[in-house]
């Protein structure tokens, strides 16, 4: 594990790092800020999962978070969104590939060897950031667009494992949206398969019940076809989940929308994070 | 002048726009953030001027400015850092020519043309802003890097034209700095041209008394050689201004640096802006 980056940040330290990933077989980069609050004590740990065409870098570049987080204590993590590297299949395309890993284990070739996002955001990733920073096991997931479908498959394939979920313009249904190019390439044509990454089917199968947070856009241009934030309500309330869906009149889908409400969604979490 | 973007941003808009531009003649870039209090009556105008390699997008993407902008009803420009197109006289390396018009008036062949960066920002814009936009004549100027001394030569070769200054790791004396390679290529030869655009020249023969407000960072690895902020505390105390220079430990020269302190700038505008 190596650092790349390092820049003091309203009081705290923005970096990035790159370390060897076992669940991708490749170098993966992460950022990571520390806040001011972590020089004394261990702090709870907020991923945040970033859209199709990212890296880990537009969200601490754009999102102005790091003040948010300053404030509240918490430790922001920050994935990329796919396998880089030599050999690491690609298509045409923004929705497959690279930069879009949907933060599932694909399980057909070529896929199936690199693009298990999944297990490394969820699993190495978090024992990866416990081990080596002044992080506690209290975890808390969102993300934007791409990583909003991935935030919530993230908490409800996996109980206990986050204390708060929240998503920020979220792929609802990828399955029924923008996942509809890469979910047949991942995973095969089976649709049972599909629903097994699917929010809105994993929503309506959940013993576990959430108290979701979605920000999203009215003017976002992909909100009908490919966010599809309807299917999200109906799910919730079929499966008996909480949901705060705030409709933001005017606003579309890039990072002046995130970069507005995305201080809301840091004090969600850190309420529920630091209440643990 | 027709709009490029146009994105909501903390309940304001986020603008960028192109013209033609007199000054320069080439077309122009320019960002306008209008704020909330803009729907309702006109609002005093803050110009940013941006550093090295910047063009009209790095702010607006990497400062989090627009949250600030709208708690106070400023209204924020930022132009763009050169004149741009073809036939636009460039040069090798990152301090001269494309995205280095360091806000002067060049007086020498091939740059006289058409870097005219200091009667576009000070005059030709805010005659624009003013007539198309619900903005007030009451203007303040900032800026980062070699925009710091744009901000700085702005307003001590235009008495009366700002209400306020300030600047966030500025190049403090353009000949003996960070302008070591531009300054000969635009003015010519003689050193006392170059007195002319030289903030620390001016702040000693200066009639007005300025009260700056300057951050910056000590781990800036520009310090000491290409942003020389001791030139700048002597050349105020021999001028008779204020300077309030805050060295702030760790902190480098990059987006993270002025997305910490650039609510501090804003507020400072703000009050001075809305008391005239």
């Amino acid at each position: 594990m190596h650092k790349l980056e390092s820049h003091l940040c309203f009081g705290g330290t923005q970096e990035v790092w790159a370390h060897a990933a076992s669940s991708t077989s490749c170098e993966m980069r992460f950022s990571v800020f520390l806040p001011p609050q972590s020089q004394n004590a261990r702090c709870p740990v907020l991923y945040f999962l970033s859209g199709l065409t990212c890296t880990e870098q537009n969200f601490i570049n754009k999102s102005g978070a790091q003040r948010y987080a300053a404030e509240h204590g918490l430790i922001i993590v920050g994935p990329d969104t796919s396998p880089r590297g030599a050999g690491v299949p690609d298509a045409e395309g923004d929705d497959i590939g690279l930069s879009a890993g949907f933060y599932v284990d694909a399980t057909q070739a070529p896929w199936s060897a690199q693009y298990r996002m999944h297990s490394y955001v969820t699993q190495e990733l978090p024992a990866l950031i416990e081990a080596a920073f002044p992080a506690t096991d209290v975890r808390g997931i969102t993300g934007h667009s791409m990583g909003g479908h991935g935030a919530l498959i993230c908490a409800l394939r996996n109980p206990g494992r986050y204390c708060s979920v929240s998503a920020l313009a979220p792929i609802c249904s990828a399955s029924r949206g923008w996942g509809r190019k890469a979910f047949p390439a991942y995973f095969g044509e089976n649709p049972d398969t599909w629903r097994q990454w699917d929010a809105c089917d994993l929503l309506r199968a959940s013993e576990d019940r959430l108290h979701l947070l979605v920000d999203q856009g009215d003017a976002d241009p992909f909100l009908k076809d490919k966010l599809q934030p309807d299917l999200l309500r109906e799910a919730c309330i079929e499966g008996g989940h909480t949901l705060d869906l705030r409709m933001r009149p005017g606003y579309d889908h890039g990072f002046y929308f995130v970069a507005s409400f995305v201080g809301d969604h840091i004090a969600h979490h850190a309420a529920a994070l630091k209440s643990v």
